[in-house]
């Protein structure tokens, strides 16, 4: 059984954020596949990329646009065509389709970011999106949040949104997010779009931080399928279109803010999870008492990425022999196996190196019947913990990918 | 549909090396679950063994004995129980039928190599070892090596051997391997168990590093699902039982020796992917031009592990765009993309950056359709190759994994 998806949750107004989202005849089937978010004049954006080496075009003119200009007023996405591999063709696409919005709105072409996602190989139809560039302009408004996030949907099944509100000051401090992403998704960024908003003052190199950090321990602790894409991009706007300022890490408000922006992320880093391809359980791999971050990582992708661990989710069979044989090809140097402790949710599975004494087949059974499970290993030789996300591996994500053309 | 498996070879005798197999109850089907392998007193024994921090019993045991004991005498080994995650009890198991043995052929306990294969985490049933131990060494003899793959067998669906014969100063050079594994495929050694005998003359040092040496041009480039196993072992047995000498790699005889058992090695390497679970196709994987064996490898097992690439082969859809996905996300620095060549079969799928000129999908199609496929990817930046092996992901993999208790 596919897992349930959260609703798509009611957002707020971010004053100066308008969106637009409809069909630029990109994709076969008619469902709107080019998005326009319009930022007001006040924004600083902070953008992170996909560290695949052939990047897509729009990824490179995105980096190329947020070092020239310091003040970007459009994100155009399109869904349906990734416009990646494309060589020198797809570069011109994308600036051109940067150059038909600037013409449009009478902006310089740099203070438009591009972003596409969708079908790999194939050339951005430039002429498409400049024929639909009128009504796209014409009809932003501050609204069409969940429109915005259907609109740059590929084999997602449910628009993906985060919102999340707190009073600072007198004043509500908004931070709203949208993403998309389904398979081909792995730490350092996934096949995955995110952009998050929020109307607090956060000028840029603070912004980059709070930005890195919050992709950090949101999408880059992630895993569908260890597939890292051509495409993935991570925007984080702050509008000033509220009072409220975070100048520094020793602001007063710069721990809430920061929590609402990390909040956002991780929803949305989860809630791709949830919409995993094929996904029939939600798994979160904790990994404590860990030397280094490090080693935690190591272990816990180890665990989260074995097809063996997944189908063994798949089937709902409580197989600890393969999350220990996960552990234990990690990697981690001199790994003192009857020191470490492992868990499916509450139930001690593992201890001394091998099977615990107290448990049963039965408590195991119980824990890999629910939809959300977790799996706890103490390593026993140190602080540090990490947490990561995945999904089983299912005859879906089969179908699914043997049928996709990506 | 499944790969059409080879049939098991002709298997010459090789003098002083008597098999036998039986069930002695450790599978549930009443297949053969024991086989005994019985050395002549000349022959030198190497090994190479997992390096999963949960390495099993009878692997630690194994590297124990091989180096208190230079006669090994006996290789004893079960399927059905991988006697792996079993704490101090698993251990004294392994030790226990090791004594059985012993003392049914008066030998020292650290003469026999133990073997376990099959389920993790349940401790070996040496009781069914100890009773059937008499019928087990009474019945050995030079010819049943059929038997002895069979035997060893788990998720396998065929037994699986590899012969080489070679004329040398008058004398037959003969080398015999028998293998098992099907699952848990990874680089480093895989759920797997190889025994592999000649009748040359070689002493240890130089056996060895031709173990070594072959493994890593075989079992340790071969990947099904990316899950090194906990029993994973290879030996290399010299019976000196014809006159033929290698005595250096100076040897006259070396390199045709070295060529030999080379040979059986990749042969069984290649038995082992062509039985990978749900295997439909056999997928050579060849990365040329790099600037070090180690990049080629990354690059090589980057696209042998991605399960978008292993989706669409299992597809035979010319997906061309994930394998140039998982080219770029294996990590190579400053790879320039348009020096980067990507072939399938004989087709140039990648150029400069983006699908290449000259291809159509017709062509690619035509490759893909067809069940031996060889990706070859020219990274046009230096001189080291590399070669991996491996499978499509197929719906078959997903139902065997989810219903198998490994």
């Amino acid at each position: 059984m596919p897992l349930t998806k959260f609703p798509f949750p009611a957002m707020p107004v971010i004053e100066g954020v308008r969106l637009n989202a409809i069909s630029a005849g990109i994709k076969n089937n008619g469902d709107d596949d080019l998005v326009l978010i319009e930022l007001p004049s006040t924004a600083k954006v902070a953008g992170i990329f996909t560290q695949n080496a052939y990047c897509a075009a729009p990824v490179t003119l995105c980096k190329s646009h947020l070092n020239q200009s310091s003040a970007i007023r459009y994100l155009l996405i399109n869904s349906g065509n990734a416009n990646a591999c494309t060589g020198k063709e797809g570069f011109a696409a994308a600036l051109g389709s940067c150059q038909s919005l600037a013409a449009e709105v009478s902006v310089e072409p740099e203070r438009v970011l591009p972003f596409s996602t969708g079908v790999i190989g194939e050339c951005l139809p430039v002429k498409k999106i400049e024929n639909i560039m009128k009504p796209l302009v014409a009809n932003v408004s501050e609204e069409q949040w969940e429109a915005a996030a259907k609109g740059i949907m590929t084999t997602d099944t449910c628009p993906k949104g985060a919102s999340v509100r707190i009073y600072l000051d007198g004043e509500t401090l908004v931070v709203n997010g949208i993403a998309k992403g389904s398979g081909m998704i792995k730490p350092n960024m996934a096949t995955m779009l995110a952009f998050v908003f929020t109307n607090a003052i956060i000028e840029e190199p603070l912004l980059n931080t709070l930005l890195q950090e919050a992709a950090d321990q949101s999408f880059n602790r992630i895993t569908v399928d260890g597939d890292t894409s051509t495409n993935d991009s991570a925007i984080l706007v702050a509008t000033a279109s509220s009072g409220i300022l975070v100048d520094s890490d020793r602001s007063p408000n710069y721990l809430q803010v920061k929590q609402a922006i990390d909040q956002v992320f991780q929803n949305l880093a989860k809630s791709i999870i949830r919409d995993g391809e094929g996904a029939t359980k939600f798994v979160t791999v904790r990994v404590e008492q860990g030397k280094s971050t490090n080693e935690c990582l190591q272990v816990a992708y180890s665990v989260a990425q074995s097809p063996l661990v997944k189908t063994a989710l798949f089937a709902s069979d409580p197989n600890w022999g393969r999350i220990v044989a996960a552990i234990g090809y990690a990697g981690v140097a001199d790994l003192n196996v009857d020191a470490v402790q492992v868990y499916l949710g509450d139930v001690l599975l593992v201890e001394q190196g091998g099977r615990a004494q107290s448990y049963t087949e039965e408590d195991g059974q119980r824990v890999m019947d629910q939809d959300d499970i977790i799996i706890r290993i103490c390593l026993g030789r140190g602080e540090a913990s990490e947490t990561v996300w995945t999904t089983d591996l299912s005859h879906e994500y089969i179908r699914i990918n043997a049928e996709y053309r990506s």
